[in-house]
This record gives C-alpha cells, sequence and structure tokens, in this order.
C-alpha cells in the first residue's frame, strides 16, 4: 500500500498541492528576481494579505506553521514572558518545545472540553505581574480552528481581545486552520481577526492545498519592529522567497482558499453524519470544520488501519482523529464508511 | 526594471528552478502520502544521499542553508562548546546569530587570504581542554566550496579532518555549493567528504536550481541520535516532505546537480577571462566556481548597477562580488561584459 | 519599621544567619585557597554530602536554589524534553521561567490539593514518547518539603521514582527545605533521597540558617558527566567558593541543620496550634514543616502587615502564608497571636 | 601544602575576604529583613553607587563576575546583536560562552597587543547595520583594567564610547578590577566611567577583598528597564541579599575599595621591579595594576610551581601570570623573588 498514494483520513497535511497553486509555481519561475523577498511576487503577495487583514498588517513568510508560531510569539514577547494556551493547542503539544526554546518563555495551559479557552478559565495563570519571581503573563494564544475541529465566533475572540488587552496581554491566534474557520463562520477573515482585536495571527497555508508557507501577521503597527532578525535568526527566511509568495498569491486568486476550505468542512460533516448512524461509533465534537472525533472500538480501529492510515488521539478513550482534507471526495467518504460499518457488523 | 525578472549575477539564488526539478516536484503531486518525511518519496531521496556519501550516512531533510548549518552544528555540540571557521563563513557573517543563538555556541574565527583554513591557523583558539572556564572546541567548519570561490582540494580536506580528530574534534562542511565544487575537483563528491574524514555535511540545493530544500548529512553513524527532535524543535520538520524528496530524486537524477554546477562554473570562468581583459579591473580571488570577486570603481558600478543587481563586497577596498548560475548563458556575459567595458572606457 | 529587622514570619530568608555558620565563614577567612573549588574546604563539605547521602553522589555547590534547580535539570535533560511538576512548584511559579531559559524545556504541570504529585496525577503528560512532535517526558520533579509546607514520606518518593524509572524517567527533588523534611520524617536524609530512588537533588541551605549556598547532587553516578561546564556557563561558579564549603561545613556539624529545621517545624507547629484556636482562622494545610496556610479576612491581614510583613497566598480565598525560622521564639509567635486575635476580637 | 592557606601570586581570587568587610557582614546579621534587596542595607549600598557614578545609575547586585557581565550585557542586547571585544577579554575566554547562551549574541573579537581596544582596529566587525543577514553590532566591551594588567585612560575610553555612540552602538566595561584602575589612574572612578561615556558597568568587588558580590551599573536611565526580570530569571537574584550589601557598604567605607587596590598594585610594581632584574627572567606587559606577565623558562616555573601555584599564560611563549592581591606582603615577594632568583642561577 505504501506506493499507492491513495486518499485517506490521516490529516490534511498528507493531501498533495492543489493544481492552482501548482500553477502559481510554475509561472512564477522565470528568470531571475532578488533573493530574500524583494521581489515583485512578495510585494503582491504582501499586499493581498493587507487587502484582507487590514492596511496595518505586517506580514512575514515562513515555511511551517511551528515556525509562524514560534517566531510570532518572540515577536512579542521576552523570555520571562508566560503564554497562556489550551492543553490541547498545538504550541503545547506537538511543537518538540520550540516556544520554549526559541523565545524562552513559559507556555502555561488550561483544560477545556472542545480546545476553546474562554476569560473565565484563565484567572489561575494571569497574575503576579511586575513580581520578578513570576514569569510575566504576556500571551493569551488560541487556535482557529481549534486542535479539536471546534471553531471560536468573532464575538468569542472580542471577549478574549478585550480580556487580554485590559490586563496588558495581547491575542495570538494560531491560524494553521484559519480556512476552514472563515468557511465554517462565513465571514470575512478581517472580522474576527483584525477586527476582533487579534494582534499576531499566523496564517496557515500548507494544511489547505499549499506545498509550504505560512505567515506571521502583525496585525496592529509596531508590535514587533526587529522581526526581520528573528525570521533570519530563527532559520526561516526562504532565499527563494518568490515560490512562497506566488503559491499566496494563487491561493488568494478567486477565493481559492475558501473554495477548497468549504470542501473539506463540507467533507468532514458529510464523514460526521454517516458515521453517526453506525451504531457503537461515537462523535465526540462538534464537526465544525474540517475533522471528525470519533470514540471507535481499538480492535475495528486496527482492521480500518490496515486500509487507511489516520491518528488515535486519546489511546485510554479510544478516541481517534479523522481529517479531509481540499481532496477529499464523496466517494471516499462512502468506501470509508462503508467499510467500518462492515468492521462494526461484523463485531457484534 | 523591477517585474522584468532579468538574469543578472546578483546571486545563485536570484535564479528560478529547474525544468527538471520542477517536473519532479509535479510528478509527486498525486494524491495522499504520510506527512513528515514517513513516504516513499523521502525514502528514495535518502537512499540516493546513501549512494553518493555511503551507507552509514544520516539524511535530514530540512528548508534553508542556514538551518542545515546551525541544526547540524547543534546535533554535535553542546553549548559549551566553540566552533571555529573562517571570518568569512556564512555561519559567521550571515545567519545572523543562529548558531549562537540556537546551539548557544561559540564561534570562533580566523582571517584567511581565501576563504580556506589551514591547520596551522587553528592554534589560537584550540586549547583549554577540560578547563572549565573556556569554551570547549569541538568542531572545525569549513566552506566547501567557500564564500571566496574557491574550493578546498580532498587533500587539503584529509588534513583539516585529521588534524579534528586528534584533537578529538569534528569536522563540518557547509556545502550550499558542493556541486560547484564537486565539478570543479571532478571527483564523486564521497571522496572530499566521507572519505575524506568529514563528519557532518550540509547539503545544499537551492543555490544550484532547486527551489528549496538542504540536507543535513551526518556521515558516520551515531554523531546524533536525538536530531530527529532538534530539527523538529529547529522549526524545520516539513509536513509535505515530498516535495523536498521529490526535487532531490530529479537533482540527482543523471547527474543534474553536475551539470548545472559545471554550467554555472563554466559560465564564472568566462566572465572572469572577459573582465580580466578590461583594463582597470583586477580580479581579487582564484575563480575555481561560481563566484567572481572584482575590484571594480565604485562609480562605474554605480552605473552598472542601474542595468544589473549585484553585491558590494567589501566597500573600503571597492570589491564586488559577481555570481553565475545554472541558467546563466554565454549571451548573458556578454551583455555585462560590454557594459562595464563601456563605462570603463568612458571614464578614462 | 524599615530598619528595625524585627523577627516575622513572611519567609525564612527574611532571617539572619546561625552564629555557628558565620564562625565558620570566619575561620576559613585565612591566607590564600585556590579558587574555584580545588581547595581543602570544599574537599570536606563534598565530603560529608557523599557522607549523608551516599559514595556514588556528585556534589556541585552553586549560589541560589534557582540556580540549583535550574541547572541541575540541565544536566540531566536536552531542550526537547519536558519536566513534570506540580503547578505549586517552585520551578513553575517563583523562577521566572528560568528552566525553560537555560534549559530550553517545558515545564508540565498537575494541580494538586496539597503541593504532592502522585503517580496517578502524571499519565496526563507523560506520553509521546518517540514521537518527535511532542516534547519528550524526561524528568519528574518534586519539592520536599512542598511550597504547602507538607512532606512526602520516603514510601510515597519510592513509589514516584519507582514510577518515574520504569517510564524510563527520572525524578528530582528540589530540597529548598529538605532540612525541615528530614526532621519532620526524622529519618536520615539517605533514606528518602538516594535509597528512595531520587536521581537529582537540590539540597538548600539558605533558608535555613546559612548565608548563602545550595548544592545539585546527583546521587547516582554519570548523570551528568558535564556538569562543570554547566555550571560556569550558568554563571554559578564561585571564585571564592571557600565560603561556601565552610557553611556547609558548620552546617553539618552537630547536626546543626537538623536543630534549626527542627526548631522552625516547632515553632510552625505551635503557631499552627494556637492560630485555630482564633474563631474566623482557618488552617488550610497540614502542617508539616515550617509554613502555616491560614485563611484571614483581608481586612485583618491589613492590620496585621502594618507590623509584619508577610505574603498572600492566594487574593481568591484570602489564604496567607506565615513562615517560621530557624531564629523563631515562642515570644515572636506569642506577639503575632496576641495581635492577631486582638484585630480579630475587633472585627466581630 | 594543600592544607596551608599559603599567599602566593595564582589569581587575586585566591586571596581571603578583608578583615573590614567579614565585620560588615556581621554587623548586618541581626534579626530579620525583607528578603531579595527590599532592605535597608541594600537601599545604603545602592545609594553609595550612585554617588560614586552618579544619579541617574541603576544597581543591581550579582554573585559573579560572569553574571555581571552576562546579564549586564543581555540586558541591552537582543540575540541578532553582536559585542566586539578583544580577544583575550573574560567574556571571549574565560566565561564559558555564558553571553552566547544566555544573551545569544555574537562575540567578535580583535586581537590587541595589550589588551586594550582602539576605535581603528573595530571596523572590521561594525558594518551591516539593517542587513537582517548580519548580527546587528551593538556593544564594544572593554575591560577595566584589562587582562593583562593594562589601563585605558579615561580619555581612550571617551574615544572609544564616542566612537560607539556614532554608530548607534554603546559601550560596556567589564570591571572585575575596576578598583586597580582607579587606583592606578588616581581619578574619581566617575571620571573614566559615567563621565567618559561608558553605558554599561560590571562593577567587581570579589577580587579585591570582597568575600563574593558584583554591581552590575547601568549609567544611563532606562537602558534596562526589564532587567529585574533578567537578574532573577539569570538565576543571580540573592534571597539574603542585605549580605552582598554590607560588604559594599564596608567596601566604599573610608576607601577600603581604593586601599586594597593600590596595595596590590603597588606589591606588582615592586614584584616586577624585582623580577626584571634577575637575568633572563623578561616583563611582556607595563605593569600598571595587580598583575606582572612574565617570560619565564618552563622548567625554572616547574621548580617554582612546587611551592606556589600560578598560571602559565601561553605555553608557546612560557608566558606566565602573577597576581598581587589586597594582602600581598612585601615579605611575600621577597621569598618569591628570592627563590625564583635562586632557580634561575642555578640554571645557567
Amino acid at each position: 500500500m505504501q506506493h499507492s498514494n491513495k486518499r485517506g483520513f490521516a490529516s490534511d497535511n498528507n493531501a498533495g498541492v492543489h493544481p492552482d497553486i501548482l500553477k502559481g509555481i510554475i509561472d512564477s519561475n522565470e528568470g531571475h528576481v532578488v533573493g530574500y523577498g524583494d521581489d515583485h511576487y512578495t510585494r503582491q503577495a504582501r499586499k493581498l494579505f493587507r487587502d484582507h487583514l487590514g492596511e496595518d498588517t505586517e506580514v512575514w513568510f515562513v515555511f511551517t506553521g511551528t515556525a509562524a508560531n514560534t517566531l510570532g510569539l518572540s515577536g512579542i514577547t521576552r523570555s520571562w514572558n508566560s503564554v497562556i494556551a489550551a492543553h490541547t493547542a498545538h504550541i503545547q503539544q506537538d511543537e518538540c518545545g520550540a516556544p520554549e526554546k526559541f523565545a524562552g518563555c513559559k507556555v502555561l495551559t488550561v483544560d477545556t472540553p472542545d480546545g476553546k479557552l474562554k476569560p473565565d478559565m484563565l484567572a489561575k495563570h494571569i497574575h503576579g505581574f511586575g513580581f520578578e519571581h513570576h514569569s510575566q503573563p504576556r500571551v493569551i494564544s488560541i487556535t482557529q480552528t481549534t486542535e479539536m475541529g471546534t471553531v471560536y465566533t468573532a464575538g468569542e475572540i472580542r471577549e478574549l481581545a478585550d480580556y487580554a488587552h485590559e490586563k496588558g496581554m495581547l491575542l495570538h491566534m494560531d491560524g494553521a486552520r484559519i480556512a476552514n474557520a472563515a468557511a465554517y463562520l462565513s465571514l470575512p477573515v478581517r472580522e474576527f481577526t483584525t477586527d476582533a482585536g487579534v494582534d499576531l495571527l499566523s496564517f496557515g497555508g500548507t494544511k489547505n492545498g499549499m506545498m509550504y508557507g505560512e505567515a506571521v501577521c502583525f496585525l496592529k503597527p509596531g508590535l514587533s519592529p526587529d522581526f526581520k532578525y528573528i525570521r533570519k535568526q530563527g532559520m526561516q527566511l526562504a532565499s527563494k522567497m518568490r515560490y512562497i509568495s506566488a503559491q499566496f498569491i494563487a491561493y488568494f486568486r478567486n477565493d481559492l482558499w475558501l473554495r477548497n476550505a468549504s470542501r473539506a468542512n463540507a467533507m468532514a460533516r458529510i464523514l460526521s453524519e454517516k458515521i453517526r448512524e453506525i451504531p457503537g461509533i461515537t462523535i465526540t465534537q462538534q464537526v465544525q470544520s474540517n475533522g471528525v472525533f470519533a470514540v471507535i472500538p481499538h480492535d475495528v480501529a486496527e482492521v480500518l488501519m490496515e486500509s487507511y492510515f489516520f491518528y488515535s488521539w486519546d489511546e485510554l478513550t479510544s478516541e481517534y482523529r479523522l481529517m479531509t482534507s481540499w481532496d477529499t471526495t464523496p466517494e471516499d467518504i462512502d468506501d470509508f464508511v462503508r467499510l467500518l460499518g462492515k468492521v462494526m457488523a461484523k463485531r457484534v
């Protein structure tokens, strides 16, 4: 099976590159342009970000989501600060300590039922201001859409931003899957980021049909005046920047980013609806984007994994994560659900 | 001129992607494969590295040359070590302190006439072993080809490796332009790396026709058993790894990497020969790869820069760097030399 | 009041130096000895540690408790590791992020009712071994006596050590107040450290009558072979080491360390008993060492603070911390309790 | 010999504590004072620093000279900066990479004949401002007195400060032996620090008769507004701060610091004069403070070391360093010189 390149539900990272993105790359592959971002593709791509997020947005392209989060946070913290996030946050669970290593900060977490922070969960960590023994709380970090597939409303984000600013803190949004949230909320992205008070945004592309490339977006002027050095010292300055920029240009053209995300969201909704009908399977989270969390008996999951690779989310509760992507088809879902149904049926 | 994508001599980074590389990417863009490197493209690409560098080679792909150097060095040092390099080395001049920030090490330098270290230059920094007050010398780092366009022979490398090993140290090679050295030396790459005693190699692709992608190669087993964590925490683990791997597969197919480098080297040689004939211009370094260093009067350079962007190397001596690349044509050279001749002639 | 040097209950750090310690310093102040620890005082002091903790103990003196914890943990971790501790732990709350900054590690926490970890609390953080995205769990860190004044039994420590070792992890004990635990448990220190399976011990002296000086103790051989560089690079190598060593020699002579701690413990017990009798005051933690945690009405605390400085522990619950020290007298307690009683009485 | 505490010439660190300093400690050892520096001794000591260095001076006590340099530099740099120093500087040779590890900066060096920087040596490192690939030059760091025992004049310092400020940089002085310079120059310390344009001063006490304690002095307001967090996270916040403060109070009383340094300087002068008369010994540096650098035949040095421990400075040139201290006596010198003369005489 290894060489089959079969579509599955392991991760939106496992999908390939959307043809329009690839075409954008190919079209930009002509002659010489100045390296490291001083080129017309990059200028155009950065302008598109400002169009979407507001004129004051400062945009910096990097390679990975971990880098976008880690370097962005480095830009607005010092090593004696703390960043508060959900226990499930990518910066806590899936970056191998990059924020601690590179920014030197503490990451403090709270448990949540659905991956979403609420102001009243945070008091435990927000104190000790001015007390030199204690890491100084500086950033609240949320993920949109969350690692649990749930989506913050613009109002919920506004509330967190107000809370943060009241405390002299900033709000960071890890938007590795921000397109899925925009599609779900059916709102201009600006309304639940810049206009909702977000200060720093990691804007993802890779999980939604790009090859590589994420953007660190400071949504207010002057937040990180030295960020160019942080990016370079952070090993994330692309020499041939035009190929990231060309991808983002294609990504925004004709709302490709939203179309990709809508498709993935729709497929997850359908997947969850069909799975839900199979007796013995429980869906554990609201399906608001492209992730479906389901309790599946271990032995059943094992049989499925002979045909499909996907991730165990929680060994103890036998919870698994199924991700759809921009290229998931209804047939893919039918095939998967049919197999799941068959294995479950055999079991009883 | 900004939008013209005109070929020039600023940097091999300014060139685009070779069509065969692009084709490699396009061909791999099919269906789903597991992310983060557990895919058949990556397995194949890593095998190609072992074919070239030896069976014991451990290969890890990253995005940038700065990352390859910084993370590779992190893999074989602890923060109390020092790394010794030429004053002109990329790790000293052009990485904005990434090695110090990420590895925590000291970088110690010596002045060289041509960018090349020799054992007898190093004594100044190699002492204090076991003395806790002093950073412990651990790595000698050379660049092949050097930042001055010169090339170490296999024998010179062997001598440095022996010297390092005798002291209980390791030899690192920054091979951002290793293809140009292989083409110049006309040797299998293994002969001036693994077989010459090099321990750690940063193997570059981006400057020689790839879009992005470099390889950290540990040439002996067991040098950095935890490197997977270093790469991830270093923000350099590509989710869609297959697109780096597909590039390297194309890069090695039919010796594309050598053909690209040979072309660039040949163009530099021709460029240097033609420039040398113009009265008033001095070539300052041997032309052994794709860089030409020349003293050009400031006012002349300024006029040239209206048509071509290139870098000043040394303000004080009026030295400039001209780089050829895989796509430089004889016509490009003729055009440039004609202009240079004209401006120089007018001057007198 | 500022200049009065009046004894109070703010912290055992506020007490001075025991006369026998001072005498030890004075007696060692003669002539020259080699700096940085290569002197006979330091050899003698290190031997005393081995007498108490076992022959294999490797002892390194540093200046502060934060340094003992941070550098000790640096000695047994790499930056991609995680350290698991109670939410109340000093390394989490009171070191301004020093472990993250210096070791680069993640600190993960669990909530506890009394500052004490138990194996069944830890599962949440102990997983993902070998998975490069996830910080690798490496150390369980406990504080003895805890920040809440409670004490682990030798059996409880053994259980945690076994749990850690089973997982391939290590057990660290922050023993800033280890003497108070030894006095409470009435056990040789070895029985609840080395013999109970502890790997790394931060052994404190400053809070129990010393002027400055803590010891990083690796209780098994080979745990941190390069620690001398970690200490020096960590800015904690004392040039005139003899004055730390002389203090530790005096500290262990005639069990001064135990006598000091016993006195402080006894005073806390008496203080808690007397306070407990005052209507309206609640003692919230078991008093097993030299700390008393009590809910005192805010307005009452404010009046008390005109005469005594002490710390608020939890603003929300109106909980305060009262610490006794080696020099607390029964009269000090009577005075304080009398005042507290008077203010409480007036209130009703 | 090990237990003899015999006075020698190895290092001013090997000397003990001056009786007046010890008396200062003893006198402050009464009752309780608030920890971590909020006490009347510390307020008084900081005032004394402002009296000597100017009203705007911000003073922070730490334990070691390495910490004073490393944390002070952390206060005025970001990780992408570089610090320029002499090759012989303590921050380069004797801090095991603490500045790189903790501040993340590059340390760049120049060779000097006598340990003293001059503006015209620095051009090599001072360029690339605003260029994100290059570490941004931020600090020039000098040592007063230098590691070679030489002393900068106030004018020389002024010149370096002007040069630094012109470039938008700052001037740091490592004053581990600043008292020896003040004694040699016979100037108020302010005249060759604050008034000469120095921005950051590491003011040492340990090498000149104190037990431990150094001061980070920001000589202009606002240079490092968050330094309290840097010191705490840097593991250098003393809980029982009063004992550092009491030492500094005694240190400045009746000019003890100058008297100690003058004595040490005088002894070095006498030592050098007497040694100079011995045929076959060469003094290699001007004797302006308490260090004497001399070429002594290896075999002679070896015989001497049976009676006196002292350090080899340069193995290749057979250069040795002899240090006097506040407690060196004329008899110590006579004894040493007599022995040296005898061994040299026997040799010929």
